[in-house]
């Protein structure tokens, strides 16, 4: 199975996926471990290291008032341009857990540290797990130190698994990407089913490269391609206190990327549709998830056709819907009339799966039979032309199920 | 059982619920028919009259950007002031449905008067059910013809019956109300178990009183009373296109309620439990709904502590934790930071059932077993503290079960 195996999501030509033992870009090593915070005993400390001196980096972070102290550290205590390690724990947030929680992050960060050989602000920390119970420091800074004892060239997948939570299958990648300048490789780890939008969500995801950007460059494509992707999912519409997205940069292929180069736009193809099959990957994974939509909305001002898609994307009922393969679309009207009070009358157009049911705001005589079908697939395509032209958007989106239910309903007890 | 019988609204000294037999009260008659709209064979098809020639009346409307046909004919055809009837039908929103829709609820509105003895201005049409589809024409007026020769002062169960949809019980009460000037009777009947929230919701809810009030009266205590029950309820966080509430007065009782007095303040306080009660029986039977809680939130900023309440009401995953019957307090933290972005550090206080299990942001040990058994009971009380003081909301909402998922998953195939 290819990575990129969605209809949304055109891979570009000049990338390649690597099979299985496909190892990190050069100058990368990674390694995942068991500590104990997973009941399971499943693995649940990562850590990540560019042995690189001349690594750059950039990240971009969850806009939650209520920040885990992960996400504090690497905000107040991280030179983020130049990030040589990321260490990463599962099984608990550290959200909601004051100063201890900051003091265990930071715990987690020298340890980090010491593993990798670098200076604290060169370590990131990212947590993912249950908010609201201290992380215990002991176990998890010697997981870390256990991890540095295991770091490899092949640790992708450990490191991938030790970052999972309610995740159903892991979400990865090695990509190899001829740029003009030369061939460079690319490989993400990412993970995330619940606490979904609406910025990328938990959710972390860590991207490394050996090509050689400026920490600038580094930072504007992973800004653009993370508003392009995580920022344009929801599976529940809940945006966690630990999102985390870092791109590191190895400079070991020895190929430079320039600023508004032929490079910087081939490497930005790339790191967007990987993003963007991530991005689709974790609205897959989505807790419970059995079909996923894509709601494109376009009309003439740029907040309503946000709003809008927004509105649709986290609609219990239009969710539910989609679950049932119901192609009810006067769920979708519903959602978009409430996306914008006091616009009525709106004229509304929808389509599903290119059949037009809704014209001006007005049911349109379609194909019963046909739309049914329609919507009986894996992926279910939703329109919307709001009123005037130049703004359009895309959210992806999963269903709501049982099983989302079940999940959420049992999921610390 | 009595009708006021949830912890959380206090039903007034000063009234008195009446029994099974109670008709409505003076001057108004009301009936429901099958006319073939529900599959079931059920009421559809509900009219309510008032005999009085000065009958004053008020209503209030959802403020979806896709407004139902009934809504537009109430708004651009109706004296609101001086509503004498009104014809409803379950089974057809007549939603999204263009000028024939418009066409459609203008026949029902003429039928009305007709059935009414009334002008066509004096007649509010009001429905509810699937979106997108038109609604029959023929059938309706014929039933609201029919529904003229049934109506009767005690047929407020059956125009209750008529009105509902996926309703599991209805909701309707009958008052007597002690007022210095005199005894005043107050009926109301109520429909809502989905796409509810965030204004009230498809919620119809009908009130009649034989009490005096001139229309600015009536408009402002509808008004209030609205904003304190309808507007502070999630099932799903869904705005409906058909959301209506409609206060008539016939003045019968020959009972006066001046504007700023002693009787009005009364008659308010009665609206008010009322009005509470029946918000929080759509609630209570929400689709699928089997915990019901409520949100408090204090604050210094009244925008923000809204925000907040809404964040938590609306949250899939708090609502499955409710569910569940699950303490997982970190979600209330999450959907609270996600309603605050930008905020963070936030010194979040939070209790459940007076329980406190964060402070200023962090984690507090607590006695788990007692919060485990507070969480397990039919109501749940969730309160939060953000920084400063001054402002105060409060939402009641239901939880997320599979039976919400089975309900609106298969609701129109």
């Amino acid at each position: 199975v290819s990575f990129f195996d969605c209809r949304w999501v055109e891979a570009p030509g000049h990338v390649r996926e690597l099979g299985d033992g496909a190892t990190l870009p050069a100058g990368f090593r990674a390694a995942g471990v068991a500590c104990g915070l997973k009941g399971s005993g499943g693995l649940d400390v990562g850590l990540l290291v560019s042995d690189s001196p001349r690594t750059t980096s950039a990240a971009r972070f969850t806009r939650s008032g209520v920040l885990a102290a992960p996400v504090l550290v690497c905000q107040d205590r991280c030179d983020l341009g130049a990030l040589r390690a990321v260490v990463a724990n599962s099984g608990n947030a550290n959200a909601a857990t004051g100063a201890p929680g900051f003091e265990t992050a930071l715990a987690m960060q020298a340890a980090g540290a010491e593993a990798a050989g670098v200076e604290a602000p060169g370590v990131a920390v990212a947590s993912t797990g249950v908010i609201g119970v201290q992380l215990p420091a002991e176990p998890v800074t010697r997981g870390i130190a256990e991890a540095a004892r295991a770091l490899d060239p092949g640790g992708s997948r450990d490191f991938a698994a030790a970052i999972m939570t309610t995740d159903a299958f892991e979400k990865r990648v090695d990509l190899e990407v001829d740029l003009p300048g030369g061939t460079v490789r690319v490989s993400a780890q990412c993970k995330g089913a619940g606490m979904i939008s609406p910025a990328f969500a938990t959710m972390l995801c860590f991207v490394q490269t050996d090509a050689a950007l400026s920490a600038e460059t580094a930072d504007l494509l992973l800004g653009v391609t993370v508003k392009r992707s995580f920022d344009r999912v929801s599976v529940d519409g809940q945006l966690s206190t630990n999102d985390t997205a870092i791109l590191m940069c190895s400079g070991e292929s020895g190929v430079r990327v320039e600023p508004e180069s032929e490079d910087e736009l081939r490497l930005g193809e790339a790191l967007d549709a990987t993003l963007r099959q991530l991005a689709l990957l974790l609205v897959r994974d989505g807790e419970g998830c059995g079909r996923v939509g894509r709601v494109v909305v376009t009309g003439g001002d740029p907040a309503g056709v946000q709003r809008v898609a927004r509105a649709v994307a986290d609609s219990p009922l239009v969710k539910a819907a989609l679950h049932g393969g119901d192609p009810n679309w006067g769920r979708i009207a519903q959602a978009a009339g409430m996306a914008l009070p006091g616009t009525a009358p709106l004229p509304l157009d929808i389509w599903i799966e290119d059949v037009q049911v809704c014209s001006g705001g007005q049911a349109v005589p379609h194909d019963e039979r046909a739309l049914a079908a329609a919507v009986g697939g894996t992926e279910v395509e939703y329109a919307i032309g709001l009123p005037g032209a130049g703004a359009e958007t895309e959210l992806f989106f999963s269903d709501l199920s049982h099983e989302y239910v079940r999940i959420n309903a049992e999921y610390t007890t």
